[in-house]
C-alpha cells in the first residue's frame, strides 16, 4: 500500500494556523517562510513516499534479528538510512553550526510525521538520534559536542537513550546501572538497560549510547542519577574509531508491533567496565534526559498523527475499491463501493477528524516552540514556553491514543481482509500499540498535565488556553453557517467543561490527590479533544473565508465537513468526560486492591 | 497465564438477575436449578482451567499449518478436543434426543464464555459445530438429523459454516457457488469458499460443511441461495466413513490473531464435483442459515465478553505484582504494586466493569431465549422473542466492540511489557480484533438493530425495554445509598436519550436512511451502554439488599462499587451518543466520496 504526504494540509496548518509567516520573522528562521517549507516538503516526500514507504511491510514481515551480539536490519533499511542521512534529514532542526538546516520545528514536525506515515520502525533511529544531539546540546561539553554531534547530524553514528531497567519503568529513581569514576576523569559502566531503541543495529558505523546511571555514593532516588555517553566504539582524539566499548547487545526483543525497530537489552560492563563519559554534572542526569524525553515525547505524538494517517490512506483506498451492497438510499441502482455506505463514511470521517485535528493541534504547538525559542521579547518566551510544555501531554498522550481507534477503525473498514496480515491494516494496529506506552504512558502524560501543566500554576496556563477558545468562538458566533453554529455549541459546551475539569484538578491535586489522578487520564484525553477541536475550529473560519474567496474549493469544503464532523462526534463527548471526572472520581478507587 | 472461571458472578447472574429458578419451571428444563447450573459450571471451569486454558499461548507461537492440503491443528488441541467431547461439552444445548444434556442457554452462556476465556482459537470448533446442528434441528430432514447430529453432539465430527467468497462478504446476494441437481436427488457442487473455518483440520474423522450455493437457474440474489450439506468423507449407509469428497482445503490465512484457529480456503468440485445434500427447501438457504448464524452471533458476543475476562485476569495479577512508584495519596511509605495508583484502578475498573456488564445482559438474554423457547404461554414467548432477537445485535456487536477496548487497556496495564509478545496481554489484543468482524460486522449488527429490530415494529420493542428500565430506576428511587443514587441519575438520563435515539430512528430509517445509517453503529453502543449498565443497576439492588442481610459481604460490596463506577464512567458517556446521533447524521455524509 502506498503512501502520499499530505503536504497540502500540512502547509495549510503552518500557514493558516500556525502563523508560519510570524516564524520566518523570528531571529535565525528567517529562510523559513512559505517557499521553503513547500519545497522541503515535497523533497521530504519524494524520499519518503518513494524509498522509506514501501519498506514497511517488508520492515514487518522479515524484521531486524539478533545472532552473536550483531543485529541485522531489514534489507533496504540501511541503504535508504544512507540516502536520508545524505539528503540533510537528520540535521533539519539543529544547529547549522554542527552541519543542520536550523528549520523550525513548524516545518520539522510535518518532516517527521512523514517519515513515520512511511515508516514507524525505521523513522525511530533518526527520533531517538534527535533527542541524543538534543541532550549533548544541551548539556554536553563543546568537546564533547563537536566530537558526537556533526557525526550524528552527518547520519554516520546514530544515538540511543538507555533509560529503563527490568525494575525501573515508569519509576526511574529504581535505576541501578552504576558509574565507577576513573582517575582520567572517564567512568566505568555497569549494568543492564533493557527496551533500547537502536541500541545495536548495523545501519550506522556507530552508536552514541546516552545512559542513566549511578555514581557511587550518589543519593538515593532520582536525585543521585547522572547521565552519561557510552559510545559503541571507542572515539580516538582524531575522531576515528577505535575499540570496541564494553556494551553489548545480548538480545532483541520479539514485539507485537514495529518488529523492524530492534528492541535491544543491552549488558554493559560485562568485561571490565563500558568507558563512559558524564555529560554536564554529577547527578543531574535526569533533568537533562528530560529535555531529550520532551522532544521523544512529542515526536511519539506525531508518530500517532503519521500512523493514523497512513491507516486512514489505506482504508479510504479500499472504500473506494471494495464492492458490496447497494446504498440505502438507493442513490446507486447496483452494488456500490463500500465508502458508499453511511458507517463506513462515519469510519473514515472519525480517521481524518482525528488525524487533522491531531496535526493541527501539533503544528501550532510545534510554533510555539518556535516562538519560546526564538522569539526577541522574554514575555513572549515565556507565555509561548507556558503553552507549548502545557501541549506536549496533549500531543504525546491524545494523537497516540486516537491512533489506536483510527487504525482499529482501519482494519474494520476491510473487514475479514483487515484481519489477513497480507493485508496490511493489521500492521498499522499492532505497531501504533507502543505509542501509548513508551516515553511515558498515557497516564504519565496525564499525570505531568496535571501536577506540572495544571495544578502548579493554579489553572493559569491552562484558562489562558480557554480564553484564547473564547476568542475563536466568539469569531464563530459572527458567521451564520451550519457548520459555525454546529462548531460553536459544540465548542462552548467542550470548554465550559474543560474550564470546570481545570477547577477540579486545580482544587483536588494537593488536598486529595486520588480524585484529581482517578480523573488525569480522562482529563488528558478531554483537553486533547477539546484543543484539536479548537484548531479545526479556527480551521473552518480560515476555510469559510478562502471559499468566499474562491480559493482552492474542494481542499476547503473538505476542510469545513472534516471540522463540523470533529465538532458533532467528538467534541460532543466532553461534556460525559467531565461529568466522569467530577462527579464519578471517588469510585474510581473504591474497590480495595485485595477486592480484585 | 492461568485462568480462573468466575463462577460466582456467573451463578449471580443466572440467579439474581437472569430468573434461573424460572427457567428451571419451563417444560423440559426441570432438572436445571440452581445446583445442577452450579455442578455444570465448577465441572466446565476443571476442564477449562486445567485443560484447555493451557493451550491458549501454545496455539498462538505455534499455530495449526497446512501442508498438502492437510491441516495439523497446534500439539494438544486434538486431545483436548476429545476430553472436551467425552465430557459431554458439544452436546449442552441440544436435544437429548440426539444425545445432547437438553440444558438452557441460560446455563449454557456460561459455559461457552469459559471455553472462549479458556481458548477463543480453541473454541471457534465447537462454536461452529452448535451453529451446525442447530441449522440441521431447523431444516434438516429426520434422515438427515439422524445422521448428522449425534456424532457431532459426541465430537466425532465437526461442523463448519460457508459462506463467504472472496467478492462476496458481507454482501451475501453476491454468491457464486454452484449446485447442480443429480437424478439420485443428490448434487454437485462447484465453488470456492474463504474465511472458512476450521474448513480443515485433524481433530475429529469428518468434517460436516454447511454451503451456500446456487441451484442452476435458480433467481438471482439472496432469493436463489439454498444450503447443502457436504460431508469431508462420504458417510456410508451405515454411518461410517466413505470416499473422500471433492472438497479441498488449499490454503489457510496468516492472521493478526486466533492463529491457532485454520481459516480455510476451500475449493469444491475441482474434481468432478463435490457430492453435496440439499437442507430443507431450495431457495431458502439464507433463511436457514440465518438461524444458525443468529446462535453464532450470541456466541461471538460471548467471545468477546470471554477475551474481556481473560485480558482483566491477567492485567489484575500484574498490577498486584508489578512494583514502580508511590501511591499519590502517600498512604504507603515506599513503593507500591502498580494497582495502588489511580489510573491503574481506573483501568482495571473499566476492564471489569465492561466485562460483568455484558455477561449480565447475555445472561438475561439467554434466560428469555429459553423462554421464548420453552414457555408454555405463546404470548409470553413472544415477548420474550422480541427481546431475545433485539438483544442479539448488543450481545454480538456491543460485547465485542468493548473487548477491543477491554484488551487494549490489558496491554497498557502491563506497560512495555505488554508489548512484548512473550507477555501474553498482546495475544488478547490481537485475538479481540475478528470478533468485531465475523458473523457480521459490527455495522451489519447494527443495521439489523436499527432495521429489522427497532423501525420494523416501530419502535415498539426497545419502548417495552425502557419501560422496563423505568421500573429499575423506580426501585433506586426508593434507595438512598450513595451507589444507588449516583446511578438512578446516570441510567435515567441513559434512558432518556435512548428514547430519543429510538424515536429518531423511526422517525429516518425510510424517508431519510442515510440520516439513521449514519447513527447506526452509535446507536448500538449507546444501547450496549444502556443495556448492560441496566443489568448492572438491577445487580446493584440485589447486592444491596443481600449486604443488608449480611450475605456474602465482600463479593456484595465489589458488585455496588462495579456497578456504580459503570454509571459514573460508561452510562454518563450516553447522553452525547444521543447528540452525536439526532444532531450529527448530516455530517457523516456531508463529504462527497471523490472527496476523501
Amino acid at each position: 500500500m502506498s503512501y502520499q504526504a499530505p503536504v497540502k494540509d500540512m502547509l495549510f496548518c503552518m500557514k493558516e494556523l500556525a502563523g508560519l509567516a510570524d516564524v520566518a520573522r523570528l531571529p535565525g528562521f528567517e529562510e523559513a517562510g512559505e517557499e521553503t517549507a513547500q519545497a522541503v516538503l515535497e523533497e521530504c516526500a519524494k524520499l519518503n513516499e518513494g524509498v522509506v514507504a514501501p519498506l514497511n511491510v517488508e520492515g514487518d514481515r522479515n524484521p531486524s534479528f539478533w545472532k552473536d551480539g550483531q543485529v541485522t536490519t531489514t534489507p533496504g533499511f540501511k541503504e535508504a538510512f544512507r540516502q536520508f542521512a545524505e539528503g540533510g534529514w537528520q540535521g533539519l532542526q539543529h544547529p547549522t553550526d554542527f552541519g543542520g538546516q536550523g528549520l523550525p520545528k513548524t516545518i520539522g514536525a510535518a518532516c517527521i510525521e512523514m517519515i513515520n506515515s512511511a515508516n514507524l520502525s525505521f523513522a525511530l533511529c533518526p527520533l531517538l538520534t534527535d533527542g541524543a544531539i538534543e541532550a549533548l546540546l544541551t548539556a554536553g561539553t563543546p568537546e564533547q559536542q563537536q566530537t558526537y554531534i556533526p557525526r550524528m547530524i552527518s547520519g554516520e553514528w546514530t544515538g540511543t537513550m538507555n533509560l529503563t531497567e527490568p525494575q525501573a519503568g515508569s519509576d526511574l529513581a529504581l535505576v541501578r546501572t552504576r558509574a565507577e569514576p576513573q582517575p582520567d576523569g572517564s567512568y566505568r559502566i555497569f549494568g543492564t538497560k533493557i527496551f533500547i531503541t537502536y541500541g545495536e543495529h548495523d545501519m550506522a558505523e556507530n552508536i552514541v549510547h546516552l545512559v542513566l546511571a549511578r555514581v557511587n555514593g550518589a543519593p538515593e532516588g532520582v536525585k543521585g542519577i547522572s547521565l552519561f555517553i557510552v559510545p559503541k566504539f571507542m572515539v580516538k582524539p582524531d575522531g576515528s574509531l577505535g575499540d570496541r566499548n564494553d556494551v553489548h547487545c545480548v538480545s532483541i526483543e520479539h514485539k507485537l508491533g514495529i518488529k523492524a525497530s530492534p528492541t535491544a537489552v543491552l549488558q554493559f560492563g560485562d568485561h571490565g567496565g563500558a568507558v563512559g563519559y558524564l555529560v554536564g554534572q554529577e547527578n543531574r542526569g535526569l533533568e537533562y534526559m528530560f529535555i531529550m524525553m520532551n522532544a521523544a515525547r512529542y515526536a511519539v505524538g506525531i508518530q500517532g498523527i503519521a500512523v493514523a494517517e497512513r491507516a486512514y490512506q489505506q482504508a479510504v483506498a479500499y472504500a473506494k475499491e471494495r464492492i458490496q451492497s447497494r446504498p440505502v438510499d438507493g442513490s446507486m441502482p447496483g452494488r456500490a463501493p463500500i465508502i458508499h455506505h453511511p458507517d463506513v463514511r462515519r469510519m473514515l470521517m472519525t480517521m481524518r477528524a482525528y488525524t487533522e485535528g491531531c496535526r493541527a493541534m501539533a503544528i501550532t504547538a510545534a510554533a510555539a516552540y518556535d516562538a519560546a525559542h526564538a522569539h526577541p521579547d522574554a514575555e513572549v518566551r515565556k507565555q509561548n514556553q507556558a503553552f507549548y510544555e502545557f501541549m506536549v501531554p496533549l500531543v504525546k498522550g491524545y494523537s497516540t491514543e486516537m491512533s489506536l481507534e483510527v487504525t482499529s477503525l482501519g482494519v474494520q473498514v476491510h473487514g475479514g481482509m483487515g484481519f489477513i496480515e497480507e493485508t496490511g491494516a493489521a500492521q498499522h494496529y499492532r505497531d501504533s500499540k507502543i505509542l501509548t506506552i513508551y516515553e511515558g504512558t498515557t497516564a504519565i502524560q496525564a499525570n505531568d498535565l496535571v501536577g506540572r501543566k495544571t495544578a502548579r500554576d493554579g489553572g493559569q496556563t491552562a484558562k489562558a488556553i480557554a480564553g484564547q477558545i473564547e476568542a475563536t468562538e466568539a469569531a464563530l458566533a459572527r458567521r451564520d453557517s451550519v457548520a459555525a453554529r454546529a462548531m460553536l455549541k459544540r465548542l462552548k459546551a467542550a470548554r465550559e467543561a474543560f474550564v470546570q475539569v481545570v477547577d477540579f484538578m486545580v482544587g483536588q491535586a494537593k488536598g486529595n490527590p486520588n480524585a484529581a489522578f482517578a480523573g488525569s487520564v480522562p482529563y488528558l484525553m478531554l483537553a486533547g479533544n477539546l484543543i484539536a477541536g479548537w484548531q479545526l475550529a479556527r480551521a473552518l473560519l480560515v476555510a469559510e473565508d478562502k471559499l468566499a474567496a474562491g480559493e482552492d474549493t474542494a481542499f476547503m469544503q473538505a476542510k469545513i465537513a472534516t471540522a463540523r464532523f470533529y465538532a458533532e462526534h467528538i467534541l460532543a463527548k466532553v461534556p460525559g468526560q467531565r461529568d466522569a471526572i467530577v462527579e464519578g472520581a471517588d469510585s474510581v478507587t473504591a474497590l480495595a486492591p485485595d477486592a480484585f
